[in-house]
């Protein structure tokens, strides 16, 4: 069970409203975010819920089933909007474009990369600066340094970042030069940083883990959202299968069915869920079909020249190309009901 | 290798050509299809494919290092076309729809299902006569009394007939009632179906195995042609993954790789892809983003009442709205260029 | 439920028998096999089973929740025990071994083979003469002539015949030669090979899929059973994963739940579960300790000349010790109390 | 390549060597662990390893074609031996047993698992204090607090501590009170974490990943071992798959694998790999035959009452059964050879 509080609720009232929470046998856990305080009950009894309405205080109550809570369509039916600010949103109903590199490499290859975008209107950039690497001896980034030189160009720009966040320290570090804080799919499930983002008043974008379940994402997303952060997005990024035709498997069904079950938005990257460049058009607009509200990409002036996952990074020419067809196959989509 | 022989070769061309190939180590297959004879050739050894190449009584030659040959693109660049006759054909290019319940279940049912093909300009009607079944004691199909039945309804119509075969003594009795043959996903791997199906004139439509790969995929589609018929069709349906929240996980990566890799069509079944009704559609219509030749659904009158998979069949309203989706879809499609 | 008949049973008392439960709105199936005659219920209503239960002409009656019935626990406590003749066994309580080449080869090869199970005290020999090929141009077996060949051989000693039958046709013109069915893991769920297995009066050891679920393979044992077949043997002999660095990965957590699942026997195929000749041992051993009735594994004079599987096929050395191995772990076990 | 240097190496020679290295197009990075400094040089091309070798200053050299270096069996051969202190030890030839529970709870659950553990002479206890859970609502154990309790009365009874360690902030409050520093199967990948480990001169033991492969495994270790710890301990948990009627799906295929790949020891965890108590013991044994140095698994004095992970927790009858069972099939595994 959710209950909203009233932002006038007295101490008295919620201390009322928690006695009765209890008495059922439910767990309460409170949740203070930037838009509003909440109280997360935790339990399995069927109660009367009038009973626990009718007390004073309370602006909003649900029940929610679910074993996520806040963030789940059952708790708020109206989907979430991310506002980046500017005019740039991430939202239901809209089709975001997040376009960049894998690697943050260079300020000549940052310039580049934001030119591209700027001809083609895509207002956000991806890029990293921090690289999640299996093997100690790869490449793992321009760290710190890297952020604050592409925060320096993209400001100009008017264009806002993307980039993964590795650690619980790098939090504070990054905050002042990122727009999204993007958590990778080797740490959906690492539950400190997810709650230190929690604290944090900026986007959060989490990618479905390695072999994640759809279920799993949504309680990671809890994580963030009852640390006190509701600027989510979620992100398939294709699984882990036995099939090794594709680096990955890109699991559109996981689409539609986030979209069902949570308010928040949900991107696709195309880019990992099949790992070949000349099939990443394919997915990227079979993701826009699927329901998706934005898609992130990975594209670079040189793709056989990227410090990494050049094989499944579009040239300039492909990305201006696929950005086209994706706001076509968009517009397309918001012509068609649903029965 | 594969060398295409010449409709007049003489015997003693042909035995000069096939020495001549023994001698640099490799093992000869010869396959008559109906629409040629080839002689495929196994091995792993380099050599001059022009010495062979100059031999008389050869059409064509080409080096195909896949484990497939026949089905291969690297033997065959232009699309094969499955001709049905009227004016029906599924192909690159096109966008074949075929629709229809998961079992065939009563004459009424096999009308009012062909009254909405009718209706929304559908030429091929899916149904199962025979049904594969996890367990001994679930409805098996109406059999070959069924197929007789929903026959002699759809040839009035005009529609076209695709269904199921599940074993070799099927084969024969189904022939004069059926336009393609289904093999089923877990018959993927029946060899000795397929080898029998390779001595058929009819279409084959192929399923990926519940498990199956990509490769796998093709090298079953290379029986049935290597046993002598070409008609054939691949699936993509869904594979089996750990994520329980869909039936399977349809992996639309696999629609660009098989086209690329093959000549054949390729077409998608959200139905089983995703299995949950609501959410068929968004997975047919990016099954159409991703390059397929066709898609596969299941409708019913009623699906609340259908013997089987009625969960994720759409009903005719559902069904009308998705035909018309997927052409719309299908024709931005081929606006689009590829990089 | 199943209710087991009593052999004099009337004509009038199993027809009121079988009107009490169809009353219930249970679904009849009638079982008749080798060893007895029952009526399978299928329904999911509550019921009070005395009232049925003191009908007349029943042997004994149980209410059976899993989907399968015949193979399960609940319906049968007793383990089966399967009878070879000769003294020969697989059963709850004993360690049955059987080992030989992938593909019977010659009868050099055969006489090599039957040798070294003399020497080792192996009573029971495996070896392919229809081989599964994923392509085409694969060798594909000796075929029946390899099995008579091999069948003589093997009389003349006294060792059993475990071999796979891949269709229907088949299972006549092995019937003479073979002392076990083996179905392979790409015919687990091809369910017309099931349904005939039951009409024989030989034992039949199903392989699980090659991503079958431990429900799966019951339910293709429980096809064998209701067809009148209950001599079965349940084999696990790995599954497919993303896991790369084996063929399969040994699913050692079967054995144990099937056998609390289920009264049949359970083998484990350490060759195809693990892939690497060096590995194997450990595997056979594991298997063992899991709680297995039977180890089947492959073993040639000279493995790397194997027509096929050498990569995992023991040498006559390693076999020996193997065997040993195996017993003085078995005996051990023997040892061991469960709490 | 890997270059173990002289301890009396001097600057002008090691100068001369990384030059040497860098000559033929190879990276190195420079690895100083508490037992020994090295150079690691990461690079495709071939080059005649005695032109380096020949340098002056070089305590050994190898060349190590796999992925991983340091923790390859090409690198050293001889099997790493992790020392505890009093005569406790987890090393190849010798069989490590690790008990207790999911959660600490209390100091009587402590003292009573301590009571149980001395009673069978083990002297390893597992037990979590920060525990990683899917739902943020859920119990996420004791904290420092736990952990200092547990210490007080480990350290009494000489009972060494194996807990796990969720994130960096944590590796220095942990480090007087941990004897092994855990990592969970969701931090496999979590590198910074591994990095800050390296830097530790206490024991780390990593399982592998959800659904993490053995080279991945592997690669996470080479983290550690390259930050400079060497004392580490690999750890199959079970991995991820399709089949849901065991928690995970144990592959003990990994662990002679592991054994073949590295020098590292390499521990079975059946509580986790099966989580079905009945048949926790049959998979402990199953691990020892597969060649484990040791098991790890999860004991209670009341397993229907521990805060997590009852349902494949053993009693304490449960547990002095298993451990003498293990030490017998052990002691029956040394005697055995292998071919």
């Amino acid at each position: 069970m959710i209950i909203q509080l009233k932002q006038d609720i007295t101490d008295a009232q919620k201390e009322a409203l928690i006695a009765e929470v209890n008495q059922i046998g439910y767990k309460i856990t409170e949740v203070k975010t930037q838009l509003g305080d909440y109280l997360v009950g935790i339990g399995k009894k069927d109660f009367d819920i009038r009973r626990i309405g009718k007390k004073e205080g309370i602006e909003d109550i649900h029940i929610v089933s679910d074993e996520y809570k806040l963030v789940s369509k059952k708790w708020k039916a109206k989907p979430t909007s991310i506002d980046l600010g500017n005019g740039i949103f991430i939202k239901d109903g809209d089709m975001a474009i997040i376009a960049g590199p894998c690697s943050i490499e260079s300020e000549d290859q940052i310039r580049k990369v934001i030119t591209h975008l700027k001809e083609n209107n895509i207002k956000m950039m991806r890029g990293g600066v921090f690289k999640p690497r299996s093997s100690p001896y790869a490449f793992r980034g321009l760290g710190i340094d890297g952020l604050k030189l592409w925060y320096d160009l993209a400001q100009e720009a008017n264009i806002k970042i993307v980039t993964e966040v590795m650690q619980v320290s790098q939090i504070e570090e990054m905050y002042p030069y990122v727009d999204i804080y993007q958590v990778g799919a080797r740490n959906t499930q690492n539950f400190n940083l997810l709650d230190e983002l929690g604290k944090v008043d900026k986007a959060v974008m989490i990618k479905r883990g390695i072999s994640g379940t759809i279920e799993e994402l949504l309680q990671s997303a809890e994580y963030v959202f009852s640390g006190g952060n509701e600027k989510l997005i979620l992100c398939e990024r294709g699984i882990r299968t036995y099939e090794k035709a594709s680096r990955n498997t890109l699991d559109l069904n996981a689409v539609p069915i986030l979209k069902a079950k949570s308010h928040l938005p949900v991107i696709v990257d195309p880019s990992h869920g099949i790992g070949i460049r000349a099939y990443v058009p394919q997915m990227a607009l079979s993701g826009v079909m699927s329901g998706a509200d934005g898609i992130i990409y990975e594209t670079h002036e040189i793709p056989e020249k990227a410090y990494s996952d050049g094989q499944q990074t579009l040239d300039f020419a492909q990305s201006a190309l696929l950005t086209d067809q994706i706001r076509k196959t968009f517009a397309l989509r918001k012509t068609f009901a649903l029965l």
